[in-house]
C-alpha cells in the first residue's frame, strides 16, 4: 500500500524533531506468563501522556498546509489533549467539542492549552460527535476524527508501528488496546504489521466484537460507565476493515481485571498507566491468550485522575 | 579536571547501548512557581528504575577490566539494584550486603537477579557498610561504594551531568537530592556543571547541611526513619568537597513535603517517583529557593513500594 506509506513516511518526518522515541522494555514477568520473549512498548511515556499527540500533530499539519485556519475535533480525552498540544505548537487556532458529562478538570487543562472549548448538550461520546460534526460543517472548520481518519492511523498506527520495528525487528505479535480502531487499523495497515495481532476492549463497550460478529462495524453505542472511558463508543470504519481483513484475537476484559492492571504494571514495572492502557496487560495475562514468538503489549497513555488511581490502589 | 573528563567519556562510552537517555520534560507549573523556565530531568525512567544503574556498571566495568573475578557492595536500595543488574548483563558474581532491616521484597528481588545477598546483623545502613567492608577485606573482594568512589561519581553524577547540558545547553541552575554525595558531586566536578546547585535533603538525615557547619564531612549517622530511605546517613568525602567548593544552597524539607512532592508529580506530569526524588520537587515549591536562569529539577528515581505509594495517596 504505497499510498499508506507515503502517509507514514510525512508523519515520522513531520514528528520526529517534536515526539519521543519511547523505549521498548524486557518484561521477565509476562515473557515467563506467556512463554515467548515479551516486551512493554512505553508509550505511557509519550509527550502529552498518550500516542494520540502522533496522529494530531499530524492531521493539523496536513489541514493547516491545505490551507485551513482553524481546526476541531471533538474528545475530552487523549486525542484532544493531543490536537491541543499541536495547535499551540503550531499556533493555530483548535476548537474542541466535548461530552457533557466532562470532567471540568479536564476542560480546564485544554482551555489552559489555548484550545476553544465548547461542551455538548449530549452527555455521551457518540451523539456529542455527531452533533459536533453538524456544527463544524455549518461554520466550515475541517474536523479531525480521534479515529476514523487515514491521516490520525498512519500519524498514531503508522508510526508507532514503524519505529516498533526498528526496535524490535522479529516481533511477531502485538496486544494492543482497540476502542475506535485507530491505533490498532494503522498498525496492520503499515508494511511493518506483525503477523499476530490481539486486540483488547473493554467488556463494557465491545464495538469490536460486535462488528465482527455483524460482519459490519457498529459506529455508534450508546455511553457506558468504564474506567477504560478512552476506549468507550463505536469503531471507526477504516480501523474495523483492517482489523477484519487480519482477523484478530478478540479479547475483552472486566473493570476488575482493568484496575488489576494498572496495579500490576505500577508494582512490576513502576510506570503508571491509564485504564484504556491496562486492558492490554489484562489480556495479557489471560490463559486462552494466543501468541506467536516476540510479543509487544502496547502501553498507549498515562493520563489516569489522582481520584481514579487512588480508587485502584484502595 | 582531565583526569575525571576522561573517567567520564570512559564511562559515557560503556553505559551508551545499555541505559535510556532520559528526557527533559518542560515544566510550565515549575516555570511560573519559580519565575524561570523550568525543566524536568527524566531520569526516573532509566532502566532499573533510578540513575543508580550509571555508576554502578561503569564501577563494575572498571574492577573487571583490572582482573576483579567478583564485586560487592553494600545497598538494599538503587545502587544495589543496579550493581545487581550491571552483574547480570556482565556474567560477573556480585554479593551485596544489605542492612538487617531490609524489606524481604528487596533481598529476593536482588537474588532474582542473581546476586548473592549478606544481611547484615546491624538495623541501619552505616554500621552494616562498616561491617560489610570488614567482611571484604578479609576475602578479597573489591568494595564498590554507594556514593564514595570517583568511578561512581563520574558514572552517575559524570554522565548525567553531560547529558543535561547537551539537551540544555542554556542550563544554569539545578536542584537536586543529596545523601552520600556521589550524585551532585559528580556532576559539580564535571566541566558541564550548573553555575548553581540547590542541595535538597531529606531533614530527617540532613548530613550536608551538619558537615557544612562543621567544616568537614559527617561520614556516619544514626539511622532514622524516613521516607526518603535513599538520602539517609553520612556524606561521602569526594562529594562533600565538591559540594562544599561550590557552596550550594541546601534545604531540608519535612516527610510531608516528601508525600506532597510525590503526588505533585503524579498528578502535574503523571510520572511516578520515589521520596528520594521527590525531596527536590519539593525545595523546587519552597518560597526561599534561589534559582537564577534555566533552571533544571532532577528527578532521580521511581522505585516506591506500592505499600508507600498507597500511604501517600491516602
Amino acid at each position: 500500500m504505497p499510498y499508506f506509506e507515503a502517509l507514514i513516511d510525512r508523519a515520522e518526518t513531520l514528528l520526529a524533531p517534536v515526539i519521543r522515541e519511547t523505549p521498548m522494555e524486557p518484561s521477565p514477568a509476562l515473557s515467563r506468563q506467556l512463554g515467548v520473549p515479551a516486551w512493554l512498548k512505553l508509550e505511557c511515556l509519550q509527550i502529552t501522556g498518550s500516542f494520540k499527540i502522533r496522529g494530531a500533530l499530524f492531521a493539523l499539519q496536513e489541514l493547516r498546509d491545505s490551507g485551513a485556519s482553524t481546526v476541531a475535533t471533538c474528545s475530552a480525552g487523549n486525542h484532544g489533549l493531543g490536537l491541543a498540544y499541536a495547535a499551540s505548537l503550531a499556533k493555530l487556532p483548535a476548537r474542541i467539542y466535548v461530552p457533557g458529562q466532562v470532567d471540568p478538570a479536564k476542560v480546564d487543562l485544554l482551555k489552559g492549552m489555548g484550545a476553544e472549548v465548547r461542551i455538548s448538550p449530549h452527555a455521551g461520546f457518540d451523539e456529542t460527535e455527531a452533533w459536533a460534526k453538524d456544527e463544524v460543517r455549518r461554520d466550515g472548520i475541517p474536523f479531525i476524527s480521534a479515529y476514523d481518519d487515514e491521516l490520525i492511523l498512519a500519524g498514531n498506527g503508522g508510526t508507532m508501528m514503524r519505529e516498533m520495528r526498528r526496535q524490535l525487528p522479529e516481533l511477531e505479535t502485538l496486544i494492543v488496546p482497540v476502542g475506535g480502531g485507530g491505533l490498532s487499523g494503522g498498525m496492520l495497515l503499515s508494511a511493518a504489521a506483525p503477523r499476530r495481532l490481539v486486540a483488547t476492549q473493554t467488556q463494557a463497550s465491545p464495538a469490536l466484537a460486535l462488528s465482527l460478529k455483524n460482519g459490519a462495524a457498529v459506529t455508534r453505542m450508546d455511553s457506558v460507565e468504564t474506567l477504560a472511558g478512552g476506549l468507550e463508543g463505536g469503531i471507526g470504519l477504516l480501523g474495523f476493515e483492517a482489523l477484519r481483513k487480519h482477523g484478530p484475537q478478540v479479547i475483552g476484559v472486566s473493570e476488575e481485571e482493568i484496575r488489576d492492571g494498572v496495579r500490576w504494571t505500577l508494582a512490576t514495572h513502576r510506570y503508571l498507566v491509564e485504564p484504556s492502557s491496562a486492558v492490554a496487560i489484562a489480556a495479557a495475562r489471560r490463559p486462552e491468550i494466543k501468541v506467536g514468538g516476540p510479543t509487544v503489549v502496547v502501553l498507549t497513555g498515562r493520563n489516569i485522575g489522582m481520584d481514579v488511581l487512588r480508587g485502584i490502589l484502595g
